[in-house]
């Protein structure tokens, strides 16, 4: 049965898998908008720009050329914000505390094409992707002292993306980060108690529930989460409980890539742009360990509100107490759902 | 003795008032901006703007007519994302959990002048407005069900700030929000073992260190924190632990005023324009408790990083990771100490 109270008046909801909240103010909707607008950029790219280090057989500032490749290339970041060889060192002086932090950067680009996104590739493009991030994953996590692979993407320029040449980052290092740490304990915690995977059981619930649900193919869902916190933030997770990307088969891999083509080209249509966001896959630590207890899974934060232009912030309240939104995960979901 | 691989190479940092660590490049401050550039309004504002909803004698958007105010004006919000009488209810279905949340939204103008901010204020106005935000937590607190009161100012319209006249916001609430949440288990932990406060702890150290502050007067530190996640984030502190700003003397008042007043103008010269933040009062919650474990804070959260049109991006691997920064926190508070 629905909670319509959910739809109608200010509540949190918990999130299970960092275990904080969300403020909800479903009345707060109807608010006009006299805030900023962002600039978006509606200019047709060409498939090559001579000027774009990411584009094949070009330059890149440190002076290495790109090779002329043809569907996904990978190198390390040229700016790496975590380095593998810096000096091992611990801070531990009062209320001082800081540990030296060692770890590798990688660009991902995802096609040569200057012009396309995820959301105009080919599905079996795509797939050619997954397939890189499953190599990556592996062979980065394999490394001494890398214990966790953050793959995520920036797109658009208002998510800080400084090339609108399709491409992802991967980041590792050799602690878990904030975001994984907590996810980690959460689902540690409830597989200790019912020997069943947090997420898992949590999806279970939404295919009875559909209200959320955006989208399924045989192996994943689609769906806004209950505790979502950007106005159309969707996760993409595998109904099996498989901890990384590595245990998806091949045709798993190519309903995962039709999940990343329906979802990216439905938020094009939704505010009629090239659809900005930061996504990420949160999976298992790559640290030795058995790590039953992960159910792997993809996020999108995408940070556009009501239009092209107008995007939620999270400022003020947001940064000093909790996360808030105004717009449902139910009323987005519906949204969504209707552009596919 | 300064530890110079903090300078040198990545490291993460632990905050001891939330338990979260942040991620910390200082090799990266070199990278190349290739980015969105924000759009920045160097437009002279009038003193009085007959558009302007906060104006004095002007009509609020709900018919509501401002009075001719001639210092501060404080009113509820017009689209309150909290509200006092909306009905109480508990969501606990399998693996979503809900709760409704009660509570009262305030908008607070700091001035009847249009045209200013708090950088361009005398410190006697700006006393004001701290005595404003004292009797606002004492009322509000009182309210039953209110168990917390978040003050905090949006400035900018990089941050979300739909109006440039001087203002504030107040959202009070049942139920402590995330961060608060956080800083009330650290240091409640802390006192429990050390009878002893844990922010007035960490000033102590860092008025031996002194390589993080920025300003001080009798009673107020204003420092980065060794923690700070923002480029230019800076926190100000009474040296004397207290538990909220109803604790603070009349002098106090002012010294606060006066540190509010130095760090405002320094960020205005920075980078040469009307500098964008998110402030905000960290401090015991309105519970009854004696909350004997909290020492109050405001902290000023600025997105800029090297220049008027140029900010950092916390989003791919911030959202999905940990923040992280390029510039330490000491050079960013050597910079805004040549600028006072
Ligand atoms: O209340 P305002 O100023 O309209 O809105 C602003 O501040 C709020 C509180 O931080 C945020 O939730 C909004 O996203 C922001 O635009
Ligand atoms: O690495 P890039 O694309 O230059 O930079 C972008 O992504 C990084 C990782 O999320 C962020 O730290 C930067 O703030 C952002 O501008």
């Amino acid at each position: 049965m629905k909670n319509t109270n959910l739809q109608d008046y200010s509540h949190k909801r918990y999130n299970i898998l960092t275990g904080e909240w969300v403020l909800v103010s479903p009345h707060r909707a109807k608010r006009p908008w006299q805030g900023q607008n962002e600039e978006i950029s509606t200019e047709k790219r060409p498939s090559y720009d001579d000027k774009c280090y990411l584009c094949a057989t070009n330059t890149r500032i440190n002076g290495k050329i790109n090779p002329d490749y043809k569907d996904v290339f990978i190198f390390t970041n040229d700016f790496a914000a975590l380095q593998k060889d810096s000096p091992k060192f611990n801070v531990n002086d009062g209320l001082l505390k800081a540990q030296s932090e060692n770890g590798i950067c990688k660009v991902i680009c995802f096609s040569p094409d200057h012009s396309k996104s995820l959301a105009d590739m080919e599905v079996a493009d795509i797939k050619k992707v997954v397939h890189a991030w499953q190599k990556e994953y592996v062979s980065i996590g394999e490394i001494e002292g890398i214990n966790y692979v953050q793959i995520f993407e920036n797109k658009g320029a208002v998510m800080g993306c400084s090339n609108p040449h399709p491409h992802g980052q991967i980041w590792s290092q050799t602690s878990l980060p904030n975001e994984v740490d907590k996810k980690n304990q959460q689902q540690l915690t409830y597989y200790k108690e019912k020997k069943s995977s947090l997420l898992g059981d949590y999806l279970q619930q939404e295919q009875t529930a559909k209200e959320r649900i955006i989208f399924e193919n045989d192996d994943f869902l689609v769906l806004t989460p209950f505790w979502a916190i950007w106005p159309f933030e969707v996760m993409i997770a595998p109904k099996k409980a498989q901890k990384n990307i590595t245990e998806i088969t091949e045709n798993e891999a190519l309903n995962f890539a039709e999940a990343i083509s329906v979802i990216t080209k439905a938020y094009d249509k939704l505010f009629n742009t090239s659809f900005p966001y930061s996504s990420g896959i949160h999976q298992s630590p790559t640290d030795g360990k058995e790590n039953k207890h992960w159910h792997w899974h993809m996020s999108f934060y995408p940070p556009l509100l009501r239009s092209a232009t107008v995007k939620k912030f999270m400022v003020g309240y947001e940064m000093f107490g909790s996360p808030q939104r105004d717009i449902t995960a139910e009323i987005a979901a519906t949204r969504l759902r209707e552009l596919i």
